[in-house]
């Protein structure tokens, strides 16, 4: 369990070896996050992580580094990567996390090996039924924590309910939202709709403490009139890399437009400016890596393709949660509404 | 059940009340696919359908007016529209296809109520266990079907497995595809990823006939490197609800910042032909509506807010479907993996 005084900088462990471009980009953003006051455990091969120290000024930083022996690599599976490969640089930070020497965890390195890690490692917070992967996207006007987006398939009412809550803090404790809107995923508005599941856990989200504002559908998502959106981890992993590919593939095809004519091409320059905060709202490096909820201790999940200020944007948020103390309000949260999940587990029971 | 010679024009009965626009953008969308050889059936309130036909030149077309006392709101509920509004342009248009006096219907009227109708009006095709809804969606080369996107909740495994026939024929046999690649939606590309009925779908699917590709993810769909994605209706609807907003946001993006400076308009003004052109690829309308298959009959259902071309669009759907005889080719689809249906089935019985 972190130990971490309000007056202590929160201790974050940086998976080095991580994400396409491995230390070359993470070094450099780890330093910057220290300048930031926040203490830095740089974990992987020590040869590599002090080469490109010696090209950063670290003078007065908290910066330490952590030798871990392996790397998972991308196409590693999971539980491959948790057996096989026990001084990786992710089960290594993970392990500073579960001794008490680090807060939280970065990593932008096989994504299933860091959530399985995440979770062999440190473990879940009491009463969590099922940790999951926060996916928080850019729309018109402010980020949307999207919950789950891959952590869990065929999840339960109980379990949707809990995503709520825990997505509920996470706006309100790292996003520094006010007071956040929370919807479930649905296929249509009026109450009623969607599947089993979706259904009975309307009614405990009604039920529960959070400013519930009942079904959403896909199309509400990008507009940013909500701010939590609670939905099963295949659907909302297909949403979240649905919405990846088509901005992309959108961009292509703008691109493909702007560029078939040479009076389009000059109109395509002028606009640069334009173009570039386009891409800056639909860029998901602003908003940093899906942090991975329920777990004592703070993992996030960084993109593989994540640039320095992706890697910087998911340090600062793990140093937000550790300093907000987003656990403490967690288990609170949960235990304030034991009772509607211990409700509706009896009755998944008595159904089944 | 539809009669229809080879020789004769496709009859199709279009519902001249529906959608956003109704007779007004209905009609003369009609009369323009009487133009191409299709007979066309306006079903409606005839003073406003005649009203209408006046303005155009309709010499030597087939166009007929069957006339239906009632409109189905697009706030009706399915069911009530179903049983209170039995003279419904909607439900009149169905029976026309029921008692042989019309191929297929298209409606841009209350999607709900629409599938409501085609379902207990005109029935399913034999050995079809669940009729879906197809959607059609553009990407970066050619159009992809999404089934089901919406007609389905908690899908089993054999609806899957039919899914995936049933939008084959329709990338054969109405959006004349060569070949069509199918593949299911899921949460990785790898064997073994995906929720329950997924993965078990996946058995199914790659012992059936189908040219089947495996697990796609989100990410795929808008790349056009696949031709058909299987899924639940509950993912697709999310999945298209969500393409279609996050399409609608970008656009609105994209204008704001293009017009937040002098530069950036006038290259905007330049590269108008290029934008006018991009909106097109992302734009619905060039696709026209969700065919919904299984039933006796072509069912198109028009998006609400469909616009002339795309109600024509809609209307050439449904009329390709009938001259190239996809319900036969559907048929004959499904009782070729009857074995593996029902296998399939009762096994979900045994484990149950």
């Amino acid at each position: 369990m972190p130990s971490n005084d309000a007056q202590m900088a929160p201790r974050i462990a940086v998976d080095a070896m991580g994400g396409d471009f491995g230390p070359h980009i993470v070094v450099p953003a780890a330093v910057e996050a220290a300048r930031e006051g926040i203490a830095i455990i740089l974990v992987g091969d020590e040869d590599r992580i002090n080469a490109e120290l010696a090209d950063l000024s670290i003078d007065g930083l908290d910066v330490s580094v952590v030798s871990a022996t392996q790397v998972v690599e991308m196409d590693d599976k999971p539980a491959d990567a948790l057996r096989r490969k026990r001084d990786s640089s992710i089960q290594v930070a993970c392990r500073l996390v579960k001794s008490g020497d680090a807060d939280g965890v970065v990593s932008a390195g096989n994504s299933g090996a860091t959530v399985a890690c995440g979770m062999f490692v440190l473990g879940r917070i009491k009463g969590v039924l099922r940790p999951a992967l926060a996916g928080i996207m850019p729309t018109e006007k402010k980020p949307v924590v999207l919950l789950d987006v891959g952590a869990n398939v065929d999840s339960k009412p109980q379990h949707l309910l809990q995503f709520g809550l825990m997505a509920d803090v996470l706006a309100r404790h790292v996003l520094e939202m006010d007071n956040p809107s929370v919807g479930i995923l649905s296929i249509g508005e009026e109450e009623g709709k969607g599947n089993a599941a979706v259904r009975e856990a309307f009614d405990l989200l009604r039920s529960s403490k959070l400013r519930f504002i009942g079904n959403v559908e896909g199309r509400d998502i990008f507009t940013g009139d909500v701010d939590v959106v609670v939905c099963d981890g295949f659907v909302g992993n297909v949403a979240l890399k649905l919405s990846e590919g088509l901005a992309k593939s959108m961009g292509r095809i703008l691109k493909r437009e702007l560029t078939s004519s040479w009076l389009s091409k000059l109109g395509a320059m002028l606009s640069l400016g334009a173009f570039k905060r386009f891409q800056k709202v639909v860029d998901y490096a602003e908003y940093g890596g899906a942090p991975l909820l329920g777990l004592k201790g703070d993992v996030i999940v960084a993109h593989g393709k994540s640039n320095e200020l992706a890697m910087i944007n998911c340090i600062r948020m793990a140093a937000t949660s550790v300093r907000n103390k987003a656990h403490e309000h967690l288990a609170k949260g949960l235990a304030a509404h034991s009772d509607l999940v211990g409700k509706s587990e009896k009755a998944g029971k008595d159904a089944a």
